[in-house]
């Protein structure tokens, strides 16, 4: 389409002065960054080939950086609009696929990662092996013992001391700084593996919802006619000190919207498989999850290091 | 360089999913306006082919929201850095040259438009004919008579009761808005016609400034090594009850950046040359100007209905 687009688009754009874009690009001066130059002269590019085969006017521009001001006013320490927009046309989930390739490129097939969303929080409180992250009585929640191992990519040997950092909604489809009425740091929780590389926790079989869309990513969806709702699912940040941290969710099959992600995030590797627990009065479902980590050595020996990225990716 | 972009990066873009990009932009749903179906679908290929053509890694796509996000928390009434961050990427003057040739397509070549700009303030207070819009003591200022006449581009007939709405900086570069020590409204003024279309007034023959560098266009100018000079100008909207409104600038010839504009909104029909002026112990410089207005009638004859673009240019 990109092609097509551009073909098509000379008759349209032929009009327009054929120097405008390369002058605004050649304007970049000698001491740019060579990334920088690439970068943006290729957005530059973009946006005004965007802008031509479209025949954008002031109008609908005025409306655009309309819309990208609210989201910036609206985004604060408890809500990222900006992601958020970003999220609705694809962008995080295909940043997250570029990232990811460049590691895997190298170093095979390690746990596949996913978007981090605009809901993870830092510092999450340390909770013992085996606790509950559910803070406040839920009766009606479908409570879930979650359990498995991390291991190196390469070795295949258990990692000791990483951290699985989770967070997911309550059944209401809200995190818990969306919500006044939930604890403060409800449904999260930081657990510490052992030399085995065990980690075992409860939480809750996740619930799908919709995304916020009280402010200009939901005018986004309105305005595509599009639903905002995510497939039910729960994040994860799972690293070590000489690890790629890695940024995933899983999802659950049963969920209809596992095909039909608001967001783009859903990959086959990531759904997963809830089932029924017996014998235990804490939980009616279990789930046995694996995440394989690449080393910094592997990273390194691959020639790529992109464990910048996905520390950035956190957060950090 | 769009068709070398796209050929250059069939090899590195072929190892991400093919059919992402499709999928994000087939979400749209059948009650999307034709017009945004086609605006947006085209906003997400060229976003999306800009990610894989360059690589972006989650790192970078995460700097840019935050980008974005700065620019919305930054601008509030007196300050629009969504808009100037558009400025500097060259977007506002190409937006501005499109809506521009649809119009003059169909009615010929009235009066060049220009960019707004993020200053313009609305009702500006109405001044009486040969009034000045210096409303402080500026000694060593190039005090200029204005002068000029509106005419309906096609009939070639004065227009009366058209609106010279006009704007400039202080000598100090700044716009009363953004100076504590300016009076409000100062250097901005609206001048009705008479029935001859005549106009004048004072001003100041304009100096040039950089653009606002204290925000995120100052650091993309800086990530791009460029510097944020604008050429001396003065803004003008003209308009009339029967016309379309006409948004421009007309820039000073001495002024080494006609050639070197930050926001690239210099064209070689609005740069003008002030001239000395006799006998006149309040203004050292004139200038005559006209402005030539396309009627409704002539538009609509032509097959355009731009008048509502310009409107909303002017912020209404």
């Amino acid at each position: 389409m990109a092609t097509n687009g551009t073909k098509g688009a000379d008759s349209a754009t032929s009009k327009y002065d054929p120097d405008f874009t390369r002058n605004v690009i050649n304007a970049t001066g000698p001491k740019a960054d060579p990334r920088t130059r690439k970068v943006l002269g290729s957005l530059i590019q973009h946006l005004h080939d965007f802008c031509r085969e479209n025949e954008i006017t002031v109008s609908e521009w005025m409306k655009a950086v309309d819309f990208i001001n609210a989201a910036g006013q609206m985004s604060d320490e408890k809500r990222n609009e900006g992601q958020l927009v970003c999220d609705v046309l694809g962008i995080e989930s295909l940043v997250d696929e570029i990232t990811y390739k460049l590691t895997s490129e190298a170093t095979d097939l390690p746990t596949a990662s996913a978007i981090l969303g605009p809901f993870w929080r830092k510092d999450a409180p340390i909770r013992q092996m085996g606790d509950s992250i559910i803070l406040n009585e839920i009766p009606d929640g479908d409570h879930t013992h979650l359990y498995g191992v991390v291991t190196d990519f390469t070795t295949g040997k258990p990692i000791e001391n990483a951290v699985v950092d989770v967070w997911h909604t309550a059944p209401n489809g809200l995190y818990e700084q969306q919500d006044p009425d939930q604890p403060d740091w409800n449904l999260r929780g930081r657990f510490f593996t052992k030399a085995d590389g065990k980690f075992d926790f409860y939480c809750l079989r996740p619930t799908s919802y919709p995304i916020p869309f009280d402010g200009p990513a939901g005018q986004l969806l309105q305005m595509l006619d599009r639903h905002p709702m995510r497939p039910a699912h729960i994040h994860f940040i799972v690293s070590s000190p000489g690890h790629q941290p890695l940024v995933t969710q899983i999802f659950d099959r049963r969920d209809e919207h596992c095909t039909n992600d608001s967001v783009f995030a859903v990959k086959e590797s990531l759904i997963v498989d809830f089932l029924p627990r017996e014998g235990d009065p804490k939980a009616q479902f279990e789930l046995k999850y694996d995440f394989r980590l690449v080393s910094f050595e592997a990273a390194e020996k691959a020639g790529v290091t992109p464990n910048a990225e996905q520390e950035s990716a956190t957060g950090i």
